[in-house]
């Protein structure tokens, strides 16, 4: 049953590696995600490291500025991810992705789901820039 | 009431620059979709072409590689929209992104939307992709 | 137990009334999704007529072609439900909407729920009118 | 370029029709939205005002009323809408939509997207009518 | 048109019944749903009584442990159904479903319908836990 | 890079044991899953079957049972997953859910998810069920 043992050595270094993947696409507020994730379910905080970031996000085939253009698309149409979109939407800003570019994907958002997800989205990005500004 | 009339000189001059745009890009498929609107929606037709492709598409904040990229995530977020991701599929290769590149970031989905949507929409880009090998 | 047996004569009643509104509503291709639930699940054809027609359509708070509409509305943007939006774009037919009314909902609908949706209903709208066309 | 300076003279006559349009049916609500883009994405604001207002919202196919009612639909079925669900629910009353109609529509949804959407939209009409209430 | 009174003998005795199936699953987070509709939509806090919990929830094919997983498989895959997903956890530690068994649950749903899905309805686990060990 | 090779011996012992897993509940329709993907994505291939089956549906937490019941709810809430939902149903009777069971399930996924999602559900379990009966 090891393999389901996540403080196990390979599991370790699985997640150890989603780690700074993780860490070097959104910074803090990835970082955070995992941490808020320790009481309740450790075990999700593990695989979104080791999986999502490790496994998946730092796989060569992709670029992380188009990574994160795929995932901004996702995250606008799902709907009821304003937490993650806001993640996003500064993981995009700071893999090279302009603010600029930023609000023209979501304006192209609205062609395909429609101009209420395209507002929400939008709104976020807004929130997500200030807190930027603030921060300097 | 000439703004609804999508045979105006206004609305024919915004549409040839849309169909333009779209037939660059979706080339056959995308003419495909709107001339099958000719019957039953013309003035779906000449949205299709004006607003999304026109105003929207061809917009320079973005370029067209990159609104793929968005495109492909957001139709495979929403699920059921398998004839609008053949036809986007197809734009994607035609705008510069390689195959295994749609297929990373089919994958890079399922972390986002889950495997069921990331499985029918790579099995979408199997079928984009035989079309293309058998219609050299 | 008496509640949950569909065969005790206060539902015989409920879904009798149910099956009369479904009826004068939906037609044929209302009775015929019934009929095909009778082997699978007849509980959920008891609760599809005497709930859905009987106890909620049938309502006098709402006219029916306003209960169709808002109908439209939602069947177009869930996505997936090609068969449900077939059944009742016939029945907004038949509660007196008129096929440029339905036509104009759906061209309304890409605003909010983007013009993948849109299009897929349109396209079963074509197969609805084609259908009746041939039955004349 | 001059189709996508939004400051265009063409432009700028399809966004004052469609802001006309908006504001004749959300009223200030609708405004406000519009304003709050300003900053963020002005584009977005102008196809929100020319596109789905000017262009669609106002063509003649479909009466203010029978829009709305497809408008609802759309809105409780995609979730995560309720600042649109806010705005549209206003201008469902607007339109002249009653409260009564509104309330049995949102009843006639859980039918078809189940009690947890029909359930939101609901404590929405009644933010909706609780404000109209204390602005008399 | 007794069938729409739903103060009629039947309608009472319907949702007494439901309320009582209520309020042995979900406790009072249940009960204060329905409260909450009294002066908005009453019908609708009837049918959620009536037909959700007394017509279906109660039924014997299916034992309240699997109703409660399917429904947290849905109310996750949904998004934007916090407030239901929060009364359902809160339902499903009521019928004996531990609070390892719900995380697990929701880890599982990542597979399904992505991370982000189930990231927010695991922080709603988190919510409906603490208030619990608040509460005692 | 051998983290993404998907041949080094650690993905491939981690791929067998997901292998292993999923021929065990899914039998030969998740074995043709994992062998459609070879040509096009042999990577989500092995994601699917190392982490979904490995990774998370063996974990001891949550009994097979429990597992098939909440991914029959998410994937009758998702709408557009028809075939992952026929692979599901196959899986929900491979661990012991009866055929009344999954019946019962789908129709109290229609207050959840609406009438529409369950009635496609219900149709593909008819589907399934009579392949059952003719493989006899």
């Amino acid at each position: 049953m090891s393999q389901f043992d996540i403080d196990s050595p390979e599991n370790v270094a699985r997640r150890k590696h989603g780690l700074e993947v993780l860490s070097r696409i959104d910074g803090e507020a990835g970082e955070a995600v995992i941490e808020s994730l320790a009481d309740i379910s450790p075990a999700l905080g593990h695989h979104v490291a080791a999986f999502s970031f490790g496994d998946i996000y730092d796989r060569p085939g992709l670029d992380p500025r188009s990574r994160q253009l795929v995932t901004l698309g996702m995250l606008t149409a799902l709907g009821g991810c304003e937490p993650q979109l806001k993640v996003h939407i500064g993981a995009a800003l700071n893999v090279g992705i302009s603010r600029d570019e930023v609000v023209e994907a979501l304006l192209h958002a609205a062609v395909y789901v429609g101009f209420p997800r395209a507002l929400n989205a939008t709104f976020v990005a807004r929130e997500v820039f200030a807190e930027r500004d603030a921060a300097v």
